[in-house]
């Protein structure tokens, strides 16, 4: 598994460009012209920046001795229009990279700003993203990369958790209860057989009520069930506030108050408000689609000077607009 | 460039798997349990299938000897809940890449039924995709792929062409126009240095009143003149059915009524509706976030027998739901 | 239990009368007037009228010799305004009454109607009245009496099912299943100790998931088995319709097809609506308070004409409103 | 009239309670079991508590010695899911009046929370239920008794004031007026035959304009005449905040300031609420279908323990839930 | 009184224009330009057309020999954008009128269409114009005018009804009521000296009950009775459809079924269109602010061509555009 | 040209008059009746009285010595229902001007109010009333004099000017551009044949973009260019925000930060709230219909005394109504 960070080959050599930039590229080059050009880059609306890291890797790979290139940082908060990244160099180094770093911060911003209003609402209760399973596999580990950049504890790949530095995080699937046909078994299997890191978070709605599989897991697995897994089928009302109090009861009064709850399936930002709401005693959320179902945060590049002097199109202002939030970052 | 349909090696390694799938496939291993198992895979939601290619490719190549596969093709519609997939596998051979072929499913679906939706309320007027900028570059060839899928006649990355079996599209970007200062001066460069058979699409709004812009444009390249973009930036009110009206008219009234108008920015599907209802005189859409901006269809897989016994969780029904549109694919 | 239909004593002798009718009667007695008063009768909405057979039961107390009533009869359908009843006789016999037949005929028909309601929504499906314990016990016979009036097939009080001329019907309380700790226990005593007659219907959500219990309980009582009832609380998401489908499905999957699903708990008109577009297969309905929260119906009595004159107060047109569905009654 | 606190015969003998429990009963002495129960009761949603006056009457009735029941008191504020009532006895010695004795708190405490509402609204003006004629006489005096636990300052009933300790309130009913064939007559028969301690309130909207009626009563009836009554019907526009206002002016500018007004008909929350924010000068408010359209309020019974064990239903926590404001009432 | 269809010297003298005309003319003037001009004039929105009259009548005062003018008719249904005038003559002509010609459009239009909702909803019972109160009186006959146009039967003021070839209408004022201090009065004195074709129409809500009044006033003037006026105050409830109901059914039942009712007071369309519906036995509507309180209809003048040359500011297309439903008027 | 204050000839005549008015002086003049009437006027809803000055005109000229008059001052705000003027003289005098009276106040202070409103909206932007294009030309003077008592700084018509006091305000009309064919040779000619006093305020969206015209203008005028007005059609998107930030820097970037910003077309409420919180640099705004579409203010008239005895029709309060605010006028 190479670095994920750096950009693909694919990427670098212009084929997934969108075809007038490389005209564009090649009618310079034909009359000769590369003029150093400033490039401003900005946010269609508020929210957490994601994808720089990707963007400035790509850049420093490209832009050639003497560029300049100014950044907010990884994670910051930004506001619509904000000037977030600026480029100053010759125009050809980077002309066809236009729309591969607009799209890697549209689409991971998209996910970190999604991400970090489910971490808020459900603060201080921890997230782990759930969301692989929505997104092509090779943008998953980005996905779950800009969840983590958006304040999720942790993730379910092994790749996403590469990316944010940290050991991925997971249960027990339902095919594995199903295969064994019965909850306990299988967890005693999963028990015997991980190595002892790995906690023990099992899964309780496959076959029978929750409550009871709770119970039985519990008596099955001792001090060594780190937590149990409700993720009620909406067919059977999904997971209800009332569903976690009633486990949290029968655990406590079963002498199982260490065993922790988490909740998953169809969590979304007003379940989780609606869950605090009514105190229900979550321990941890598994958040899918509430994250991947976010749309891409329009990111738009602006010319706002050419060797200089300041110009621009129709609708926006010539020139630089300050921002003492930039960093510089290259050069 | 390699075929984009296989599958990458970190999807085939594993690393983009949800853990609990790799430990599932561990345990197994270790108690030498691989049951043959039927797995069924179904959407949320309606919408265009896409992806299936690919997932198909996939399973191609990791399953053994002897299993079956069933599924609807490509493009196809599918409804809420419809098995679009039936696996019928030894287990370990497939269990890892469920987080995978879910993933591919669920975003290419979405972008595919989006695009389905824009292209049926554009028609006749053709509908390129012009959203490869708002996705991460390693799957904008993808995106593009998913708006042929759904029905644009277009798509504007060299890959994402390549994937559709077509060639790209794409006009003069505002920053050429900014380099050579002048809307003429860029637009006879392109002309003069681009092969014949691209098409001549001049972008009109970027110094001037559109108007005046079109007319010096079709003066400058007479017959050589495809069309012109417009492309008002909401600053400045956006494109809105009279200003079509109105460079149509101007045009006409100057002897250019060949020259074609496409519109892009920020169409959406109430724009295009709204468009029509008023008659604008559109020759073709370049849309962007209304395809791009959509969410994921959530797929779910679930198993229905093992060993050819009907099993199933809570919440779901036991055995194989029978669905005479799928088609023996493999096996 | 004496006859339901009769007046209690109570109000025959005045004490639920408004005292101004009371004091009303005083003074005419003492100045010596008693004119013949024609008075009608009107609902202020449509419904189903309910509750005539009791007031006519009253009139028939109190009216002299050479009164005459017409009326509507029990169970017609009303319109707003529409004339329901006319009584003309002399005013000391019947003016300490209005209170009483407004109030029988308000509530009833408040209750009839909104049974009628709940029994076309759910058409086919026979619907039970479960509503006796949201009302004072003294009017509880009256509520089914009124469900049954409105189009329920039957009702769980033996003095409700008496006033509608047939035998309630009942289930298992999750009492008795409490006491016998495990539903497959309680079930079977049910079974030893009732007469063939009654029919065996079995709560199946109180201890474990209601698809386990259905089935342990089919297996249980075998043929003897006439349904199973579904009341999963709202703490546990209620009664969805993919839950009887489980069942269902579950029950004909092991031979038990011919046991049938009742559905209770908070069934409501949208509900009943709802299970029917999803095609759940209900085989009745246990019906609560979508009954028994319903609003009286507001009926007023305005005496048109004294001796034969017409009159009225302001707002109302003198003189009698012909109605040709109303038919004498009395004299 | 017997003590209306005092359960009827019919409730006693459990011809009023869902055969269920009956069954149960029956089932129970068959097999000899009658365990020591724990049942617990409380609402679905907040209000204020009636009826427990007599459910207490009710359960000292039937429990045995050594029986233990707990209760807030009769109209105190209740919240959703508020243990209102513990009983701990004997199952068989209760288990029929289940039905009962939550019917008897579901319709009280629907029609005193209602009241309540009112009540508040108005203040300091008070408020006189008149609803007795939107619900069956047999419980005419209750929906009072209750109105008045809600905060109504009086009622119009004998039975309903005896209930409440106070006497009945009325004025004068449009069927008088219509005999008489003129206010000023009525009033002043009303005046010659009624006991002084009678307040002399009299309808003025009959047959002329009701600030003329009030103008004409108030000279002929002088000092003896305590208020009059504005009841206009809706066709003539309902009462309206200027025609009160009109009235107090020509009442005072004839110098009979010391003349109450009386206002009602579909004098609703809203209609109270607008009347209080406009100035209206009312003295006094008379109230039907705002307590009496109310619905019940549900509430539930939970067996909590059995023989000391605690136990209970899928969906709810077992054993007892403590509520220090409960006080101990029986045992 | 001179004919109000003639422009006012003050608008001739252009003291009415927007300065902006007067200082081109004067520019114009000193530069020696004075081109033909060909102008047209569309509304902003759908409506009636009026005031063209009035146009007509000042262009034909203003414009030199050799002008043409098309247009379309008063009273004419036109669309939103319709050209319903156009001009083409030396621009010196009528430069500063495009004031007046806009306004007197405008304005009149207005009020025209609203008339024809108004009258297209009381259809077939007539509308009868009461507006001019809510005007300055120096238009108060154009309003009137404008509402004949659009469909009313009368109006009230003499200049209004002149300008429409009819007499005017009305009835007796509350002021004249009060003066006598009773309705019989001064219907009396009405009908002793108002010459016989004056309608005698009696308006019956000043002292006393309407019903009461209406039966008081028939029987005093009998046959001579046209009809009467209900006109109940808002603080009264206002006139409903029952109060109709009412008047029509003591009337009939007294034996003036002849005895017409006019209703007024706060009549606007959604009030005609609930007593059309309830069936409320209306024969004639005074109708004041659902005409006075309309918007004007905005109306814009775009030069487009001259000396024959088509020209157009941006947003608008050059050259005429073609109406066949234009009539020449003038030239 | 007259003025305007004046009472018109064809009021005084009573020929706008609701008939009858006209009717009941004749009666009274017959029968030889002329009461001494206490008139009192007010209006429906809160807003800013205008028109007080030419009712007050009036009545100087019609009523008799010894008649008295309060009244609130022109511009004063006003309450619902609040008396704004109080007559005391002999009916007859006044009788036949009611119609016109309560015109003037209602249309005036209708145009009033909606000034004061965007006024205040815009502060400490000032306004510019622009509407007299959407009313008669014979009421066009005082709607401006109206939006000048309402706050606005100016107006566009010399009558209207003169009624307000001050000079009328003007820009160059897109007829004047259209004539000259270009914007620079039309501000070159409104610049050498106007008089110094005159602001230069040019129109810079005729033919080209907005931004380039202003430069150009800009350039053309230098110091002696006071403003450049913006009425972007609403077929091109109107003005936007972001136009005017455009604008402003791009003129500030030249160096002509002195040149101020005009905004006109469709400006309502709502759009200057929304400039105002996007901080878009307008320095005045041209409003039209956001006053003239406003709807008259209804104002009733009463008798509140004859002779000095407090009477008043049904629904209002015989008797003067006490305002401390009232001034003593005539008399």
């Amino acid at each position: 598994m190479a670095d994920l960070f750096d950009p693909a080959q694919i990427v670098v050599e212009g084929h997934t460009a969108d075809v007038y930039f490389l005209r564009t590229r090649e009618i310079l080059q034909k009359v000769g012209l590369n003029p150093v050009v400033t490039m401003e880059v900005f946010p269609a609306r508020d929210g957490i920046l994601c994808g720089m890291r990707e963007v400035i890797a790509l850049l420093r790979r490209v832009l050639p001795q003497g560029s300049q290139v100014w950044a907010l940082e990884e994670g910051e908060m930004m506001r619509e229009k904000e000037v977030v990244l600026r480029i100053r160099a010759p125009y050809l180094s980077f002309a066809i990279y236009e729309t591969a770093y607009l799209g890697i911060l549209a689409q991971e911003s998209g996910w970190a700003s999604a991400a970090r209003a489910v971490v808020e609402a459900a603060r201080p209760t921890p997230v782990i993203s759930f969301g692989a399973r929505h997104v092509h596999p090779e943008v998953a580990a980005r996905l779950e990369y800009a969840a983590l950049v958006g304040g999720c504890a942790s993730c379910a790949t092994p790749a996403g958790a590469r990316l944010g530095g940290i050991d991925p995080s997971g249960t027990i699937p339902h095919a594995m209860v199903l295969i064994w046909g019965d909850t306990v078994k299988a967890a005693t299997a999963f028990d015997r057989h991980m190595p002892p890191e790995v906690q023990r978070i099992v899964l309780v709605d496959t076959f029978r009520d929750e409550v009871e599989e709770a119970l039985r897991v519990a008596q099955a697995l001792g001090d060594r069930l780190w937590g149990v897994r409700l993720d009620t089928p909406s067919e059977r009302g999904g997971v209800t506030p009332d569903l976690i109090k009633e486990v949290r009861a029968r655990l406590d009064g079963a002498g199982y108050s260490k065993v922790k709850i988490v909740v998953s399936g169809g969590v979304h930002l007003e379940k989780i408000r609606r869950f605090k709401d009514e105190g229900a005693p979550v321990d941890a959320y598994g958040v899918g689609s509430a994250i991947s179902s976010s749309s891409p945060i329009d990111f738009t590049a602006d010319i706002k000077a050419i060797e200089g002097v300041p110009i621009a199109k129709r609708g926006r202002i010539p020139g630089e607009i300050a921002n003492p939030r930039l960093k510089k970052t290259i050069g």
